[in-house]
């Protein structure tokens, strides 16, 4: 979807690596990450600094072969015993508030890990009264684009992962620098790169940044350096774009137009609910801006059960929403498909009818 | 290492990726690992083909960051259950014969898994009595370099991992096409290139190579399309290469020069044993070639029992043989670092006497 401003951008976020470049595992310098590229920590902290996004003063950075990786290997370091303490004796409950993002409790459970379950919805959780637990917080949230913050009673014994994948001025206003304990970070929704598989962690605790690395180290042995630094080049080109080749300009134009495609093919027509946000202020914009999500939440209204079959027969796909923990009548469907798919999809949408 | 070989090799592995491409998730085709970038694959297939080392009719392809990645991916692979199956009731043993890479241990065990656990020495283990399990066959082994092949008594019902990680003319003769139901290769140790974080499986049983790819899928999303790119390349550069720039050539003479000066340094000191390797009619070179593992597996004699301190007071690095499940009088020590590294390695080893 981003890929045409990517053209207009032409030698600017391009590179060329060497054969004889980039062989060892190892990278310079005296972090706690010892695979990440110091040009990408750079490039990261400057980019979260033009933004207004994260805090970053104070936060060791932690590179992930995309945010999935990131996730478990945090998931890891809050749930693996310290070597001074004795082993954990129940594998602590992993929680997220409904609707959550479909793959959480696939990527919590395949290990069938003795450290960490899935424990479903987060605002049925009682800190007190069913023990220590691991919050995801997403926000804006996977699949419905609202706000979120921490939901769990009695939260004072929990941990807090924070995926922040969709706070950038395109899909929601920055109404402050966020600064949680652990947030996640990925160049796939950021700028589109998905195929680079780069994200970060921006974490507070080095002990937890430290088994994060080791985490990943035990993985995967570090992540690719052909990726770091072409994730380095495409933060630097979005940091270095001048006001009028801006990449959150256009990216947020395009998401507006779509939104704005969206909301007039169902616009009146009573078969369907779109979510309803508020405008916020955007610091980054410096005026008030609307939500719009990277994901369209639908709403099926009255007898159609199975929204996600009924569209089906329309020729449209999408994630029925017992996949993110609620009733069937809700799907997700992206926002972020090539133009032509988009155009498809509007047209399609606008064709439904009782 | 290598670095210098790829230097004179200049642009012909050197690879340019414009910002604008390679940045969906998918690649093309109809392959079962649907991340996989068909290059790559032809590629693989191609230099197994012209080296001899592995047979690729009626394999699948699974990619992987780096082959840690597909270790963890078989692991999942053979001990998940089918949808079909109850559920596994208890976690499959992981064996592997002494001395076994170090990582294996701490790689199997560190997600506490339900799925499987480390159980230590094969040669130990029987499979009628102890019952079902996954042996690790290395060859050539890390770290002694020595050729194996699967040593669990009553091994009907078990499963196995070939890793082929040195399984290359420059470490070892090519003695026939390798035949196994999966095993892993890998950039880092084929070409030098460790960075990129590229390794991939051959796989006889679709269904393993299925869950492998679903592995990868819940754990990282795929693989960087940019090192499958890169690493295409190179392997194509080494395939292309013409008799007097091949890379195996090269390669097999540097490590040649090594192995001669490692075995002068030592000659008539009764302090040291080096294995004792026989030569062996390679395939490739079409001539008796002598095994050169990347790793030296070095023995203390005498009075030294802890090896690694006595060379660690004689300023050379090693890991001791009891992280390789063995007796501290053993150690490994890596014959691929720089030249520079290897000279001063040589120089301090030299200089040690009774």
């Amino acid at each position: 979807m981003y890929e045409r401003y990517w053209r207009k951008r032409g030698e600017k976020a391009s590179i060329t690596i060497p054969g004889w470049q980039s062989m060892s595992y190892f990278s310079e310098g005296e972090k706690i990450c010892w695979f990440m590229e110091s040009e990408l920590a750079e490039e990261v902290v400057r980019l979260h600094n033009l933004v207004g996004n994260a805090v970053t003063e104070g936060r060791h950075i932690v590179v992930g072969t995309g945010s999935s990786q990131l996730f478990l290997a945090a998931l890891y370091a809050f749930s693996s015993p310290s070597p001074s303490h004795h082993q954990q004796p129940q594998p602590i409950s992993v929680i997220s508030a409904l609707p959550y993002y479909s793959s959480y409790p696939s990527m919590t459970d395949y290990q069938k890990s003795g450290l960490y379950k899935w424990g479903g919805d987060a605002e049925t959780y009682d800190g007190e009264k069913d023990g220590p637990f691991i919050e995801l917080v997403t926000s804006p949230n996977n699949p419905d684009g609202y706000t979120r913050e921490s939901v769990v009673k009695n939260n004072t014994h929990g941990f807090f992962i924070h995926d922040l994948a969709y706070y950038w001025p395109h899909y929601t206003p920055i109404s402050y620098p966020s600064d949680h304990d652990l947030s996640l970070f990925t160049l796939s929704k950021s700028t589109g790169h998905a195929a680079t598989r780069i994200g970060w962690a921006l974490v507070k605790d080095p002990v937890v940044a430290k088994k994060m690395t080791k985490f990943i180290e035990l993985n995967t042995i570090g992540v690719s350096k052909d990726s770091q630094l072409r994730a380095a080049k495409i933060l630097k080109a979005v940091s270095d774009s001048s006001e009028e080749e801006a990449f959150f300009k256009y990216s947020y134009e395009v998401m507006a137009q779509r939104w704005k495609q969206l909301r007039e093919a169902v616009q009146g027509n009573a078969l369907f609910t779109l979510p309803n946000f508020s405008p916020g202020f955007c610091t980054f914009f410096n005026r008030h801006t609307h939500p719009q999500p990277a994901f369209l939440w639908l709403k099926c209204e009255g007898e159609i059960e199975d929204c996600a079959s009924f569209l089906r027969q329309h020729k449209i796909l999408s994630r029925s929403g017992e996949r993110f923990g609620v009733s069937p009548k809700y799907v997700r469907i992206s926002m972020l498909d090539t133009d032509e798919n988009f155009m498809d999809f509007i047209e399609r949408l606008s064709s439904i009818h009782l």
